[in-house]
């Protein structure tokens, strides 16, 4: 009998795993995915830009169809939900969504990758027809088909400005809607420190949206057919016809802390390097939490990227492989229309407790001598006694955004900014100056640190 | 009397030293600066685009002028051609370019920082008018006054196919005229292994470009009045208006070895980390070899990033500071209109004496899901068994180029591809794939090794 691998969750984390066990052990391992909804390994973060107009059809955002997973031996059983871990008795209870059938799947190894949850406050008329989470393809099916059927559309209200926040709000622009965001921070994308993210109000500012930072949405009014008509923040109403949710998500973990597994201070699962939680019992993805390199604590950071990997390193060392996950130092990049954002490590407000110094510099996209250089601002935080490397956040033009992938490897390697400064970098005028952003702003901290 | 320091070279290394050296000690040093040229502290590289009409005027091009070096103190003294090294006696024998007037200058410390001077091959025809190099201010005007006043101007050939030739054919192609580019080796851009340089030869043929590799120009056809009109490639005639040289440059260490300074394997002054040749004599710039880290060995890679650097090194050391350059991974990047060219590290090519292997793989510039993802290859090589990063090629659409820094900085730091791929690079649709391209490249490499 091969040993049986069930993996609950059926995208980028529980699909990887899957994945890769069975490429690597093929007959001598039965794998099975269960997952909730009808989908696998689909782009989460592609559904702004689908609902933007932007990507096809839906079936574009899906990376591995339940078919193309079967036809590489995986047993892939969508619309199931597990209902139970049975850990002592090595077996998960689950359920058929449509017929409500109940049985039971024995395993040898157990993969959680059951994903995060989005963040839903208790506030009168969320659950109002028209207000809209942002997080499956049934959600994006959903807001299309509100779009599509629902006439005249004319005011989106976006409640959250971080990444799905800032992300709707230029879905809902292209879509031709007049776009109020609610900010509960000081300013949107709270991933950045607030000087930073000033610069996103300003542009979103200039684009017609209507921000409202500092403030919370404190319930939904609902019109005579059951949908949204406003979005109430304190004794003011945002009158709109759609509303877009995007106040965060936390871990899934609500079969996990029903069976006893410890969850830490965000809530994820807290596996070990190897994403072994207990002996035949892994874990992976959004419902999980990760080494924080930089700040060497322990973070919720749901991103795709960590998921695919960690999934890798389970899939490796249930076949009798050895792979760990050396943790994040969460990088990260999104858009907002033509402004690129990005940050990876700690923010300045993050390191107290360290003697932290930042500085931000202004510098161009490229060679300022040529017609479409745009404006961009780095900030980089460093430790003033060491000069090593804390973190970097970069808001500007096109190209502006990836230079974070310099930083984050300067992070992962530990450089000082010194070292930073002395990097090989690329340069011609169309794509940079001779002395990068990124080493403009070390060069700025070098002086700082004198 | 405050220390003087001479420095040879008006550009980016002679300036950075000079600048950094004055700024640090101020009225303790007496910082001249001699210049043959006109121009101090110009972007080289800018050249081609200003020909192609997208710099506004040369003034554009200049970072600082020399009235700006002025008033920071620095005695500039354009128009000043060093003409002897007489290192006994402490001082360099200079001419006034445009009276012939000759004269001493003495000095506590010298830099060398006289740059490198295009390879000219002594073929018949060469001085003709409108074979340009494309080195200076000066080549600039020339060729641009050639395309304003010489009429018809209908047919350019590049001779070279490295940065400049490259380059110089988009700058043709933009300037409305039928271009042939003539490359010595087997592909342009030799800096890339050929089996990348052909992925440019199909991007230039597809815009039009008679590209004729592995074939090297035999001399020029002069017509009556002096001007080129034709190239000889063996036994062929390439009818044309217009020559750009692109052949390569070398260090321009007349001075040096005149004086009896040592030099290396590619003509260039060897000087250690601290910039230092002897006591009291600097150099850095395009006429010195600098250490390559991957192959540990000296190599002439002549690029502003590095004069920068090296200058600013001088001027720290030369006031009581100590700093270091630590060597080069040989990063480099172009564009050929819209093909992004970018590269680090060793070529395949170069790893002779290494058991290094190289993997090649196709993505997308970002989610292939969105409309404008362009494709992109990934050369990576890598030593089999360490698995050491060793060298990476790009070549691919809008976004692939400036990936080159990651790997970069994984060369820098000496990771393997298993820690490439498990780095925390940024992801969003319109930036990436969930795995980066580079990190696609690095699975590859890690499925080869096995």
């Amino acid at each position: 009998m091969p040993r049986r691998l069930v993996v609950i969750g059926g995208d980028a984390a529980g699909m990887s795993a899957a994945s890769r066990a069975k490429r690597r052990a093929g007959d001598d391992i039965e794998v099975i995915a269960v997952e909730r909804g009808l989908w696998t390994s689909y782009s989460q973060c592609g559904i702004p830009y689908w609902i933007a107009g932007e990507v096809g059809t839906e079936d574009d955002l899906v990376a591995r169809t339940p078919d193309e997973h079967r036809r590489n031996g995986i047993d892939v059983r969508v619309g199931t939900e597990a209902t139970e871990l049975q850990l002592d008795r090595g077996r998960i209870a689950v359920r058929d969504v449509a017929s409500g059938d109940e049985s039971h799947i024995e395993y040898d190894d157990l993969v959680l990758a059951t994903g995060a949850r989005p963040v839903r406050p208790p506030l009168p008329g969320l659950d109002a027809e028209g207000v809209f989470g942002i997080q499956t393809i049934d959600h994006g099916r959903r807001v299309l088909a509100a779009l599509a059927t629902r006439r005249p559309m004319r005011r989106a209200v976006i409640v959250g400005g971080g990444f799905i926040g800032v992300e709707m709000a230029e879905t809902m622009l292209a879509r031709g809607l007049h776009v109020t965001l609610v900010s509960q921070p000081p300013q949107p994308m709270s991933t950045l420190d607030a000087d930073m993210g000033s610069l996103i109000t300003k542009s979103m500012e200039g684009h017609g949206i209507d921000v409202r930072n500092a403030t919370s949405a404190t319930g939904f009014e609902v019109d005579q057919t059951g949908c949204v008509s406003g979005v109430r923040i304190g004794d003011e109403l945002l009158e709109c016809d759609v509303v877009a949710l995007g106040i965060g998500v936390q871990p899934d973990t609500s079969l996990a802390v029903d069976a006893g597994i410890e969850v830490g201070d965000h809530g994820g699962i807290r596996p070990d390097d190897s994403m072994r939680v207990a002996d035949g019992l892994w874990a992976a993805g959004d419902c999980i939490e990760v080494h924080d390199r930089v700040l060497n604590r322990w973070k919720h950071t749901p991103l795709g990227t960590h998921a695919n990997k960690q999934g890798v390193v389970i899939g490796v060392n249930v076949t009798g492989g050895s792979a760990t996950f050396p943790g994040v130092v969460r990088t990260a990049i999104t858009r907002f229309v033509d402004l690129e954002i990005a940050r990876t490590g700690a923010l300045e407000d993050e390191c107290e407790g360290l003697d932290a110094a930042s500085v931000t510099i202004e510098a161009t996209t490229h060679a300022g001598y040529l017609p479409d250089a745009d404006p961009m601002t780095v900030k980089l935080t460093f430790d003033k006694p060491s000069g090593r490397v804390l973190g970097a956040q970069i808001v500007g033009g096109r190209g502006a955004g990836m230079r974070i992938n310099v930083l984050a490897m300067a992070l992962w390697s530990r450089l000082t900014v010194e070292e930073l400064m002395m990097t090989d970098l690329a340069y011609a005028p169309p794509f940079s100056s001779v002395w990068d952003p990124v080493q403009v702003a070390a060069r700025a901290a070098i002086a700082a640190r004198r």
